[in-house]
């Protein structure tokens, strides 16, 4: 699976049911969340932004994409999580590239991440930033179901401080 | 990895954080437990039951192992979730095998798997049952961190009923 297959598969509206561990403390974490994933041409401006900073020629790209979240976390009815970002995908080959975020509107950092496509179809992002680095993996069971497992760890990557795990089923276009 | 390095890798205390994501209903589940990884002889008197039950030569399998836990669950906190059962790997080729498991005294149904261990270190374990069928995935991400994902299937095996995350700290010798 190339990643113009993958961005293809998560297009949609998915129902995320994530849970996190906070691992010194045995902490457990819930949340429940709506994921709009919607495609993106190449010359939208945000795109083109994006390329622009992180000195990426716009031919190199492929498949764009928004990412926008709306959920509620337990430990706070009240708050309600919502954020929306753009992504943006440089193959520099068939399983491999990197991946470009837009800082958004909440809670996101801007970043290049570096990521590979495993044989059996696993997406794995590596994210380095200043004091920490995240990890992500996401794979398909079903078109209608996706897995994903995020690592926060030390900078060092020695380290995981949380490690979380969200199952998304896919909202059926009626509904 | 082969076999022998996996459960050798396996052994000890873990405490165990466990989500459960019932898929139909968005339901969540948390257990906090222990789990103890012990190994066991190829001539111990459980192992050699489960080998003549199943038709399997003992002269065929490696690192047997017994797998104890015992933990809480957050729907009932009266309940305490007590374990115990024995593993038998069956290698059929470097990185694939059967895993023999016995019945033990609680939940546990006795099975027969297949596992295979991929390139990166992950175990994969697939269990057919009469009604449904079962698939987990084993990782590290430290010698001192393990994560496990385990689905719970159909008996087709198209669709995913339950989907659960482990992340298991190993207990320091000491504490």
């Amino acid at each position: 699976m190339d990643i113009e297959t993958f961005v293809e598969r998560s297009l949609g509206e998915w129902r995320s049911q994530r849970s996190a561990h906070h691992l010194a403390f045995a902490h457990f974490e819930e949340v429940l969340s709506t994921i709009n994933i919607e495609s993106m041409s190449v010359d939208a401006p945000g795109v083109l932004e994006l390329c622009q900073r992180y000195e990426v020629s716009p031919d190199s790209i492929v498949s764009p994409f928004r990412m926008s979240w709306k959920g509620e976390s337990d430990w706070d009815e009240e708050q309600v999580i919502e954020g929306s970002t753009i992504l943006v995908p440089v193959p520099t080959g068939a399983m491999t590239g990197k991946l470009l975020r837009e800082q958004g509107y909440a809670e996101t950092m801007e970043s290049m991440g570096t990521y590979t496509l495993t044989d059996d179809g696993t997406f794995i992002l590596t994210t380095a930033y200043e004091r920490a680095a995240a990890e992500e993996k996401i794979w398909f069971a079903t078109p209608n179901l996706r897995f994903r497992v995020s690592l926060i760890k030390t900078s060092s990557g020695k380290g995981v401080t949380t490690a979380s795990f969200s199952s998304e089923v896919r909202r059926s276009a009626s509904s």
